[in-house]
């Protein structure tokens, strides 16, 4: 298949190819309230403008709903379902294309370009969705499995459980933020002597500040409590995709998390990328996941073989010094549970979800040493330095760096779909 | 002192009484729109109305913000601040006093009267706040006490972290209901045969279907992310307590919780009585937590003795023959980190908090076997049956059982500090 060409200028290489179209909220300098857009090239599409200007006149199905574009979220434009996002894509992919059958809209239309195409340069991009709960995964099972080696050794790494359910908790909702916003180091309770017989905790900054590589996917389909969502039916309640870094204190979570498992390690802050990907987008790259080696229950088995994503994942740190190394290069198929089984375990209970909801997959790593998606998988728990360009070297985060994680499916430089990035700058902690 | 005497008839014994005047929101058949009450004897008093027929003429502080009360939940109201919650209740107190100094407001009003005071079996009462985050702690140190001697026997029945710090998870608040809401059983995975050497799981019914009884508390101010509520002020941020049932799934949990804690078996519904005590209402019945042997950091060291409170309570369960039994007595008392400690520890990473956050205790047992806040802890994991009034026995609980908690404070039947009632009756889990 040739790639969809657009009369706009869309770099090569460009993440928001017009194969992709993904959502975000965003705001400018001259208006600032937050509203829908969607990424292209190098651009936004304000969608509030685009609509308030006769935009979406050759779509009579989305008439009706113009003002889920004036949202400072998408969780009303996620309301009206997959079916209805399907077809907004597509208009919006017709009416960019070179042979777009609606010129008049905005390929000859140079006022609306002018007011409702603005580089990406100059939006400020929000927190895409208003998020009532967030779960985190651990579907990583080359993750789960290299950090039960270094907590519990090779024999016991993963836990009885691990291959027959998608093993999560609970989250904090309130401290997901958008890429590009800082985050400060926590403090908390540790050990300084973990190993001594009696325990005496100290409260200090986190000395084992690391990331987590994950991607997240939100829900746009609530379900009733006591009504679970089929496996059958769990893709229809998915809207689309996001990069995600889940910072995690380690040294925190190891004093804490016995019994009731990560509380303050994880709820200072995560990360995700500001352009949701929709699941629309990402179907051509659908591929298998892990091989589950046990026999799942019927309830979470998927009648389709490639039930998760082939994004190619990187993780870049930039030290204070400007100096920039990869980290970690592998791909999103690394996962033993598809988003749909994480939907469909969670709500097996009866669980209700919302529109909005946030599911993350857990951390992603391949096989080999370089594609480790957390630090403490590269250095061992700190026995290890990782090295960095120049003659860095880190066991965990230092204040300064920064994390930067992208993705992207495809190469078709012309017809890639990509997150771009999600960051997120380490602040020192505050003295108490 | 003696109790404050109304004009307006209180029955004795109501857990209503004027040194109460807990908020809640209702709606009426004749008025389906959730709003703001308060209840007051056998009566809500719908602050709406009352707003509206200048029922607050007198206290010009509240008068710019009188649209809080045609809300339908307290966030609005909570946001104002507890400066202007108290100043609120008492002003409705002296309204409600014998020797009103308002008698045109409401005593000699009996238009008003007849509109705003709606007799509590006519009022559908809702969900008081809308949550963004839930967090349970494990507060009830007999509680973790009696479990871990259960699990791991009494050496090492508490971990090592349990006396440092108040031990948390993140719950699951779309799940968090209004007493009165049936619970249905939730499926879920569960090991028929816990103790074979082969895991095997089934998808079944929760078998083991318990209660934790709980308070809940409600936060009332926001902090910025990254910056931490220090412990002197973390009492202005709670607006109010309510009773609370933490259902609880023992066959799920034991199968899925290690090692990144509780899940599917918490988050299919967690119950919440209707009435939402003020801080203010209960600052009198404050009183000593369990003592803490272990030197608690600074960060958590609170200036007052009195930082939890006294809170007479009592769980009945009632058969689907109609036969109810007390099966716990105990009292709030039994906790030994208060909510102020629980705040600060959760907020000691910058974690940030939004207005109707949830913050819930952890099971209260006292230290008698009748006093013990779970069926896990009464039955020593399903080892010995719990005798209900006539022939009837439990080990969990069965479809259509009905738990009802109670919550009072104080000993005057005309000045009763109390929380109503905190219901839920068990559904048949779903067919799958
Ligand atoms: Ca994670
Ligand atoms: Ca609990
Ligand atoms: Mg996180
Ligand atoms: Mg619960
Ligand atoms: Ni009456």
């Amino acid at each position: 298949m040739s790639p969809l060409r657009s009369w706009f200028i869309i770099p090569r290489g460009s993440h928001f190819s017009l194969a992709n179209i993904p959502f975000g909220i965003i705001s400018t300098e001259s208006s600032k309230t937050p509203r829908v857009a969607v990424a292209i090239g190098d651009h936004a599409l304000d969608l509030e403008v685009f609509a308030a200007n006769n935009g979406f006149s050759a779509l009579s199905t989305i008439q009706p709903h113009q003002d889920v574009f004036s949202q400072p979220s998408l969780n009303a434009f996620a309301v009206l379902g997959r079916p209805v996002h399907s077809i907004v894509r597509k208009y919006l992919q017709s009416v960019l294309a070179e042979d777009t059958p609606y010129p008049d809209v905005l390929k000859t239309n140079s006022t609306l370009r002018r007011q409702a195409l603005i580089p990406l340069k100059d939006v400020k991009t929000h927190l895409p969705f208003k998020i009532g709960d967030y779960t985190d995964f651990y579907a990583g099972l080359n993750h789960a499995y290299n950090v039960g080696v270094l907590f519990r050794g090779p024999s016991n790494a993963l836990q009885p459980n691990y291959k027959h359910l998608p093993v999560g908790y609970h989250g904090r909702a309130s401290s997901v933020v958008v890429s590009g916003t800082p985050i400060r180091r926590p403090n908390g309770q540790i050990l300084s002597n973990p190993l001594a017989e009696k325990k005496v905790p100290t409260l200090s900054a986190c000395q084992k500040l690391d990331i987590e590589l994950e991607l997240g996917a939100f829900v746009c389909k609530p379900n009733s409590m006591g009504e679970p969502v089929p496996i059958s039916e769990a893709e229809e309640s998915l809207f689309g995709v996001v990069l995600m870094n889940d910072w995690s204190a380690r040294d925190i979570q190891a004093w804490e998390y016995v019994p009731l498992g990560p509380f303050n390690a994880k709820n200072f802050g995560t990360t995700i990328s500001a352009w949701v990907v929709l699941a629309d987008a990402l179907e051509p790259f659908k591929t298998k996941g892990l091989e589950n080696d046990s026999k799942v229950l019927p309830y979470l088995q998927e009648r389709d073989e490639n039930t998760v994503y082939d994004i190619q994942l990187q993780v870049s740190l930039k030290t204070k010094t400007g100096n920039s190394t990869t980290i970690t290069k592998t791909s999103s198929r690394n996962l033993l549970w598809s988003f749909p089984q994480m939907l469909t375990h969670h709500s097996i209970t009866g669980c209700p979800f919302n529109v909005g909801d946030l599911l993350g997959s857990g951390t992603i790593s391949g096989l080999e040493q370089s594609e480790r998606g957390s630090l403490l998988e590269q250095n061992e728990n700190g026995k290890t330095s990782i090295k960095l360009s120049g003659s860095e070297v880190r066991h965990f985060l230092e204040d300064g760096d920064e994390i930067t994680i992208t993705g992207v499916c495809g190469s078709d430089e012309e017809a890639l779909v990509g997150f771009g990035e999600c960051v997120g700058r380490i602040e020192p902690a505050l003295k108490l």
